[in-house]
């Protein structure tokens, strides 16, 4: 049996909170019994919510709060006036040991300056990336830097790859994950200064990796490394290409099966097939993208998910936690500023 | 009838030049009669492909060179010494006026830089971009660029708006095209310093335009915009991922249809719909990426593409002749640079 692990919540966070939030911890309990969670938010609308689901009362404690942070507030008012809101508490609850991970389905602005200004980043980690899984033809994924840092450095990019590297290893269990780097073209020669003093440092530095080299955007879905960085801008557009690609393709294809009475029995006889096909992009799969480099796990889920979607996240967070992530990253960088004191003042200096 | 328009080409430009190259020539013709070619390249190779169809030597001439430039060559070479390859020889054909535009499957980097020497940008256009089209669920929307400006400043970003805007007017034959603007998010305060600096020109400055906003990669596919206009860098990135994600589904599709007799079946009674769905997302049907803002008309096909695709290929050029587009985008800038000579002083100094 799993050791306990408890999951502190932003209750009121998402399109459809608090119902998906509660429905989500309903489902992530069936899979997941080892799983406490602490629901941050407004106990009125709570209580009756659980109320249905004793099997969950036992694993769930309210911790009431008024307030909530909307979905349009900006990350500098969170931090002004947002202390008392369902996801400062949520946060707060991890940074007090009280929790081991967060999750909110909130705003990913106001989550992250909350998340960084309550959690601090990990010592030698300048800037948290958001890292997320994508499906691939050879398996998953990992991408990250997905829109949290919109400007990046050389040397965030290779922190980027070093955390990448980690999760690879600590969670998704690979021995030596190939980490590539975002740009318009695999040649050396290719791309703008900040990826090729990246790549120059992840060939030639004193960081040990299974560095690929550059990789372009059709090799994301292609899976051809484990691990993709990127800086925040272009991680982002991808991202939110690939997910309006597949919509595109998805429509093509509904308009094309009710074209003709043969493809609409066509598509009956292949229905079963076609689901796996909906299962297998559905990024309902892959909600949860996760505040990699803070002290603490968080977890950020769409918005717009519903309680299957929630229940990954949660999941997501839980991965993390039971694979003590932040513990490996934070002895990989420990390891780095011993091992590499001069070539990289970055990593040896600490924070910044 | 349509007025008679010459295209050169580079025949040795490509993975499978010339063969593909003369293949595409004749698919053209098939389409378009009224167009002649100049094809540069080794006659000794091009005469026996030449040969078997007497339909199209009536519309073809052969200007001999021995040169070509290779798949791997950088700029830089090109420009010393790459004067008498087929390309840059196609190029010259359009600034000597005796070919409306120059179509090439050969390496890209070489192809702008030689573009750009021989051409020259249109006066007040900082930066030549590379367009394409994309489908959309709408329709088809014009993305630029896609890679020419790894870096680039918001100057370069309104200019690349208005060659879209001329673009969609001029070819598309759209009355007001909307524009936007690729970002991490559709809130004004999205995004980095550049795309800020750019949306305000286009949303308060000079120049008359259907201006959107910001998009995200979503909106690519969605068609929620005519003309979406992003950095080269991440431009690239979105086409490829999009690129890479239908490769993706088509896999998982094809991997379904083969999982049960019930599903192969299925495939059998729907597979002309099916075929429909991959004309759709046919990457030879868009094939063509042109180049917009030089003082000539210049596409470049994909490497690695068929004769169906280097047809397209053609097609694209010719349609830029046909519709007069960089007469209409010259007349653009003089009129934003007589209207706005003080507001735009990178509009109003022409280039620089």
């Amino acid at each position: 049996m799993s050791a306990p692990v408890t999951i502190s919540i932003d209750a009121m966070g998402g399109d459809s909170a608090p119902e998906i939030v509660v429905e989500g911890v309903r489902m992530a309990h069936e899979r997941l019994p080892h799983v406490r969670y602490l629901l941050f938010g407004d106990e009125k609308r709570l209580a009756p919510l659980l109320a249905p689901y004793p099997e969950i009362t036992g694993v769930c404690t309210v911790r009431h709060t008024d307030e909530a942070v909307s979905a349009d507030a900006k990350p500098g008012q969170v931090l002004r006036t947002g202390r008392q809101s369902s996801m400062w508490l949520a946060i707060e609850a991890v940074k007090q040991g009280e929790a081991a991970g967060v999750v909110s389905a909130g705003n990913t602005g106001a989550l992250m300056a909350a998340a960084k200004f309550v959690l601090c980043t990990l010592p030698g980690i300048d800037r948290p990336a958001i890292a997320a899984l994508f499906p691939t033809i050879r398996g998953e994924t990992l991408m990250l830097d997905l829109g949290a840092n919109v400007d990046c450095n050389a040397n965030n990019l290779v922190e980027f790859a070093v955390m990448g590297d980690v999760y690879a290893r600590a969670v998704l269990g690979l021995d030596s994950p190939s980490v590539g780097l975002l740009n318009v073209g695999s040649e050396e020669l290719k791309g703008n200064d900040t990826v090729k003093s990246a790549a120059a440092t992840l060939r030639d530095g004193p960081i040990p990796m299974n560095f690929h080299g550059f990789v372009e955007g059709n090799d994301i879905c292609a899976g051809t490394v484990d691990v993709v960085v990127s800086d925040g801008f272009s991680g982002n557009i991808a991202l939110k290409t690939a997910e309006g690609t597949v919509k595109l393709y998805s429509t093509f294809l509904r308009q094309a099966f009710q074209s003709s009475i043969l493809a609409k029995l066509g598509y009956l006889l292949a229905k079963r097939a076609m689901t796996k096909v909906k299962v297998r992009t559905d990024p309902r799969r892959y909600n949860g993208a996760m505040f990699l480099g803070l002290n603490g796990i968080a977890v950020k889920s769409h918005g717009g998910t519903d309680a299957f979607g929630f229940a990954n996240a949660i999941g997501v967070a839980v991965e993390l936690v039971t694979h003590g992530y932040n513990e490996r990253i934070r002895r990989e960088f420990d390891r780095l500023r011993a091992a590499a004191p001069l070539q990289s003042p970055q990593l040896a200096a600490g924070t910044r």
